[in-house]
């Protein structure tokens, strides 16, 4: 199974404000046609499982018209009780546990492509090693605090740059790749 | 008077290792050419005054073969004594100072350019403002911990992407550039 992450930072690497904001990055778009979705639409495309954590979750389910993307399904980790709206009821589930065993669950249940988000779940995929594209848009900003994208681990983790652009909004996309299959399949 | 920064990062932002250590950076570089200088020559060509942090400045000095760059004044940033070795003692200087006061005297000195180096001097010149120019080479690597080359500012700062390519080696250099200058004369 692949494990993806597409994600938007500030320069200074914080995917939010403290307080979960984003409008430095809508301010990064100034300049964006309205239609640019920065490639996510044929990402998500490819995607069978949207993995993100309690807060991340918390968050954009109170985005005006947020909806779970077409043909994918949503697993919230969480180890708290959760309300799940009863519309979402049929694609959104919750999950607990290690990266592992759901990384485990979910191949066995025949996904082949998650996409994790949010700092925590992709932090502790991560430490595990367990992510193999990562797909990052830096805004050309730099906000001084907030919530930062990486965290500690446990070594060093190598990329390859895939590919990378600029769009006229200024957001710089990266496209890296580790070598988590290459230890796999050599291991 | 401009201000720049030309410095190499982690993906996570970190200049280097908690103890200094570039072993990330180098092992980054491993399919470069070793003539491969990022734009550096050009870069330093431009500059006046290099001015870096003490403990910056500690590091540096140890390095096998390591001369100020030609014809570029060297400003160490410290409040403490510093011993500077006798071949460099013309072309350092020690000062100590708000970064603001710093720039003045330089600037009555007839500086144009000054490259700032180190987290902590780039930190003070940012919380300030104080800055044109960043170019800013991202490793394909994650790291983990180490020193940071952001830190916490007064308020944003917006910046726009001047260039942007990707290297053989798979460093990614971004040129960023802020609204400093139009900030100034507007103000």
């Amino acid at each position: 199974m692949k494990v993806s992450v597409f994600i938007a930072t500030s320069l200074d690497g914080y995917i939010a404000r403290q307080n979960h904001a984003l409008d430095w990055l809508t301010g990064a778009n100034d300049q964006q046609s309205t239609d640019q979705d920065y490639g996510y639409f044929d990402f998500i495309k490819t995607v069978d499982v949207l993995v993100m954590g309690r807060s991340t979750f918390d968050v954009v389910v109170k985005f005006d018209g947020w909806k779970p993307p077409e043909d994918t399904r949503v697993v919230v980790l969480t180890h708290r009780d959760l309300d799940i709206p009863q519309e979402f009821a049929e694609c959104i589930n919750v999950m607990s546990g290690s990266p592992q065993t759901m990384i485990a669950q979910l191949e066995a249940a025949g996904a082949q492509h998650l996409y994790i988000d949010g700092g925590n779940v992709i932090q502790q995929f991560l430490k595990e090693d367990l992510v193999d594209d990562l797909i990052i848009s830096t805004a050309p900003v730099l906000i001084g605090s907030g919530i930062p994208l990486f965290a500690e681990l446990n070594a060093d983790i190598k990329l390859k740059v895939n590919s990378s652009k600029v769009f006229d909004s200024g957001l710089t996309q990266t496209h890296y790749t580790t070598d988590r299959r290459t230890h796999q399949t050599s291991g």
